[in-house]
């Protein structure tokens, strides 16, 4: 096998980069600076570990200017190394083939449409009433029900479940054991047990989400659950039904947000957090890891309640202690006059 | 497509209702009182939601029959606006359409025993042993390993993982991705290393339970883990091996219950919460979401360890201070004999 | 069907074992000491439980030396009975018939390896580049992409997907609905969007590790992230990219790790318990569940920060004090100048 090979010369072109020393310079991989050899390309976005540069064997790097205009090896320079970065590791991706039509194996519903560009891989099923846009590709073992739709440039990577009435935007990113449109969690009391509220509604994904592994998003009880468009879910996060979230908010691993929740746009919740049912959040909150959101946010900003973790002995006396805060609080108020003020 | 359509004296008397207003008012549809149009049902079960009806375009209500008194426009009225919007909701949802029968895709082995009236959809597999009852639906790609049963009128999704000795009973409904029946997590420290305890026992869960999207429930290691009739689990929760879970107790997404406990009936567990193993939970008790329990409980009533988030450098200083809280209540002690009156 | 039966003579001479009591003893099961009938051996490995013996009705035991002096029953002596109950156990196991060959129904591509001594079940997928080693089972509905490799006599259960470039060594377990290898979650910011970051990496994970039902592990951004020998992970486990994993580490479920993170060898972490990305665990360091880690640990030990659950209205009293437990403690030191000390 070949390898893919690019000069400086051919990047700094593609991506719009400056230059800085041989632009005849070679690059046949992207790397760590602690793993990359001498034919592959390192970057440097976060200035605190400049120091790693020096040890780096790279043979070229992407910098800001002034880290560039510091250095002796080769390299392109921008003002966001991160996303050039990204952009040229793109180029060195090894993606699985999909050709385009329909697996012998896959199980497609008459009454389904598929584009004649999209790619339904072995052993799918794709129900009557489903749309699989153009060039959409759906890896192994996806399940598309009825009246669901995959958008345009859209990619299941395999094993996805999209239950019911779920609409894809175009370009939508999938990992393995997402289900999307499951019925949500809606239940009434009747005559001493649980009578189950149907779930009606639909969810609509706005172009460029990326869903992660065994995320779940459900359905909506009447109307639909939302993601605006550029959303990102890692993976195991948790979406309930009516849930509607702002374009480009992101969401890191275990997240969970409960019922008929509207989050804003660029929000950003760490792993673990939970945000309650019912809640309001503006656009630019960030939440971060393991805080519990149990009313809503006006105003943009960071906020938390997780604590840290410390010597189990100890933490056990501090937890002790703060079973009976408010008893202690308001006996030094006895004590205390000030304190009220 | 035509509608389904219904008037008010249909649903009156098929439900038991009152009618306020004209009976022979048409309805096409449900929705929520924002959004519900002039063919449309809408209810109020919260009367925190009054003033939402002023507004609402619905052409006629489910409400209280003390709301419908002040109402100008049509009605039906009942004790339990919930319970009767949930049944009349039910005749206007969509089920996919589920044949009698085995699809051709389905692997199914001859030592399986299928109903006659059953729905086998495509790409599962049903192994020997396996027992599909009357009525019972399997959507696509499920899996039913050896000795499992599906009772009678069951439905198992989509992509649903019944993995060994899982007994479902009757009206069972299960969601994509759960995995029933999957090995406990048990270790033993062998000469240096973890030798595997073989999970031996099965999954009992009984009638009318409802299990959410990738909820995991865990094989016990010699006995069953069991849940009673009418338990209800939303989505991502995660249940060991061998816990023990009352009729009707309910839980919302990603709670999780440690091996060998066992909770009462009519519990409620809120999203996140986290209960330890080997545990007694009384019934009708309420945990909280984000909630830790690590102690039996016996007393009913509503319990909880989750902390509010708040601005992120406020929080800081705050834990901060609850890592010493020990040392500061000893030093106040030092000089405040009071303490531990 | 006839039962496995056993004498303890047999298993005293399979495991090493002294003999209490009629070695002709015959077992044909094993069962608590709860359930345990009179030709089922039950164990007894914490010696907190010892009341429970006198109630038991099981026809023998497994317990320690010390233990078996007292007995009036035939038992099986051992310095470690959870161990040899385990082994014992195994005895008794049974498992699904896995025969060697691809079934029928499976689409394995013509650019795979699968020895011929692997079983590869009902409705897999293999893709071009996978290798399945010499004894190696796919259960039903299991997916191996582009370029994994299941070593010689794992076991994938059933519904697992290995996304790509993942590498199982030998005798690894992984259970249902288990996701190994999607990608990683690296975003960055440009142009006021977020751009995918591309994971470039695989997984890798060593002999004798077991993966629980509904677990994810993603593959690293640009290095591997990696699983050492004999590491054990429950269900809805989920691992970020570049995680590092000592041997002999166990994590409980819904236990999560962010990205880069690397924990030593033989750490135990509760269930539900996160841990921060970028960090660095020393070996044996235990985090019990629901803690939050959100700085490296340098010495072995027991970290926690979870909190109890109380009564609900005294708690909401006590996180009212917390959240300006700062405020409180400055305040009290306008009065007590020794409070820094």
């Amino acid at each position: 096998m070949t390898a893919t090979t690019f000069t400086l010369a051919d990047l700094a072109e593609r991506f719009g980069l400056a230059i800085h020393g041989d632009p005849r310079t070679r690059i046949d991989g992207v790397a760590t600076l602690a793993s990359a050899g001498p034919t592959q390309l390192g970057f440097l976005a976060n200035p605190k570990y400049a120091r790693q540069l020096a040890a780096s064997r790279a043979g070229a790097l992407v910098v800001t200017p002034a880290v560039a205009a510091g250095l002796e090896r080769p390299a392109l320079a921008t003002d966001n190394p991160a996303a050039a970065f990204a952009r040229i590791a793109a180029l060195f991706e090894r993606r699985p083939p999909a050709p385009a039509g329909i697996d012998a194996s896959a199980v497609v519903d008459p009454g389904a449409q598929v584009d004649a560009s999209a790619s339904i891989g072995p052993l799918c099923t794709v129900a009557a009433g489903a749309r699989i846009g153009a060039g959409a590709i759906l890896g192994p073992q996806c399940s598309v029900g009825p009246d669901c739709v995959v958008g345009e440039g859209s990619h299941l990577v395999a094993r996805v479940t999209l239950v019911q009435r779920v609409v894809l935007g175009r370009r939508v990113l999938v990992h393995p054991g997402a289900v999307i449109g499951a019925d949500g969690f809606g239940l009434a009391i009747d005559r001493g047990a649980w009578l189950k509220v149907p779930q009606l509604g639909g969810v609509r994904i706005g172009d460029d989400c990326e869903i992660g592994a065994n995320t779940t998003i459900d359905r909506g009880a009447l109307d639909d659950t939302v993601l605006e468009e550029d959303v990102r879910l890692d993976n195991q996060v948790q979406i309930a039904h009516n849930v509607h979230i702002g374009a480009h908010t992101a969401m890191a691993g275990c997240a969970a947000v409960a019922g008929s929740t509207r989050i804003g746009r660029w929000c950003l919740v760490g792993g673990a957090a939970g945000i309650a049912g019912h809640l309001e959040l503006c656009d630019r909150v960030t939440i971060l890891a393991m805080s519990m959101v149990s009313h809503s946010i006006r105003e943009p900003g960071e906020y938390a309640s997780g604590i840290p973790a410390q010597d189990s002995r100890l933490w056990r006396r501090n937890t002790a202690r703060l079973r009976k805060l408010d008893q202690l609080v308001r006996r030094l108020g006895r004590d205390d006059k000030d304190e009220d003020q």
